[in-house]
């Protein structure tokens, strides 16, 4: 069992991913694939009127504030638009696809934050309103019943809270979550980068190796969105995944590369 | 069985209907929703500049006009907000509601009408690069998965086209099928009209009663979207399912009224 998750960026090769997941799929590897939505969610938002907006935790997190209106633009740039054309994509290339969000059979539950504590010029603030939340548990029976019929889950970063509210949640640790709840062997992060990078942005900088016991040393090498895989991959290991592979996903044959030990291989 | 559409329209009783389906769902009642999404893709289509267009068939049948970037939009609207908004609603009240759009699993599948024939000023015209289309298999292995692991199957009228394609389809004749498929004993389409008006927009001309095989005397009294409701109940009886109940949306426990009889009643 491999788990991907594929970031939502700018510059992902959508094509070159479906097409190794249907070369993978049909050599009869089982596979769930996790995608984000940041750049179709920040596109929509700016469109109409309610542009994004970015706060960093007390613990140096970067995440995307929240409120209801944009829970809602998530919701149809995510869930909508990103998931739906993967699935297309996918079903295309003769791949029996399903698209979900966490919310759907509440496959990943969380936590809602609805009070967050941020730092903005220097100070510490608190946000309310806040959708957003941490997964807590995946729900294996709706997986392993899509599995074990033979398709393909494309999971959308939302979960279900407690009182049933969706909730936007991380995408690389909704993964993790799911690799480890899984018991795959190798979950793969795959983003517009190739991998950890020792001197970002420069990409002749690429950390080849991590061993599972160093991993918190590399922490501080971490940009950006980069900080919120290393600690998905560090959760993923604790919890039992084989290795965490953090790879390239604007080339061709994402997966197989990253397979074959492309980017940063974390064991 | 029962299959319930709800329409997209505005003035739906979101609240009253979700309300009534986790009492009908705690009483052991099998259900599958289908519902539209016309009001809130209108609403984004013309937020985002791209104002929706409808057209009318030589046979006199209204529909949106679906290029590919009112299909993307029909996706974001439809299955990304719609859906997972019913979904949250259902899951708030504990019901175990699972949102899908025909695409997903290939649920709905459908020929893609890439060219379509309109009447314009009395003139008949050909329209390209449609993406709308119509249901003519329903995949019942993967409802049957998920009703008889205790999901309710919420469904946005999308279908897969031979190759893979999104293809927004009516929902009425979606939910039409999907009852057919099901053996559905009842099929419900709600929407913000009591039923089949003599006179609309007239309500106190509220048509009671259908025999089945006077259906066809009854399409001219149809208006609008109303035309394609008759023409889903006529496709769902011919089928198999015993009855159709043309049903009011903005009302409280709308399902459980429909089934008391108010409405029309086709049988």
């Amino acid at each position: 069992m491999i788990v991907v998750k594929v970031g939502g960026g700018a510059g992902i090769a959508y094509d070159a991913l479906c097409a190794d997941l249907a070369t993978l799929t049909r050599a009869g590897q089982r596979l769930v694939l996790v995608h984000g939505g940041s750049h179709e969610t920040n596109t929509l938002a700016e469109r109409l009127g309610h542009p994004p907006r970015f706060v960093t935790s007390p613990s140096g997190y970067t995440s995307r504030y929240t409120d209801r209106a944009t829970l809602e633009l998530f919701l149809m740039a995510t869930a909508g638009k990103v998931n739906k054309v993967i699935v297309e994509r996918l079903q295309h290339l003769g791949v029996n696809a399903i698209g979900l969000s966490g919310l759907d059979g509440r496959l990943l539950e969380g936590q809602r934050k609805a009070v967050i504590r941020i730092v903005e010029d220097g100070k510490q603030k608190v946000l309310r309103d806040d959708w957003t939340g941490t997964v807590e548990k995946v729900n294996t029976h709706l997986l392993t019943l899509l599995l074990n019929a033979g398709f393909l889950p494309v999971i959308a970063p939302i979960a279900a809270s407690d009182a049933g509210e969706a909730l936007n949640v991380d995408g690389d640790r909704a993964a993790a979550a799911i690799a480890a709840a899984l018991g795959a062997n190798t979950l793969i992060l795959l983003t517009n980068v190739p991998g950890l990078l020792r001197a970002f942005p420069d990409e002749s900088t690429l950390v080849r190796h991590i061993p599972r016991a160093d991993i918190e040393e590399y922490l501080p090498l971490a940009q950006g969105r980069m900080k919120k895989k290393i600690l998905g991959a560090s959760e993923a290991l604790a919890q039992g995944v084989g290795r965490v592979i953090l790879g390239d996903a604007r080339v061709a044959e994402p997966i197989t590369r990253a397979l074959a030990g492309e980017g940063t291989v974390i064991v």
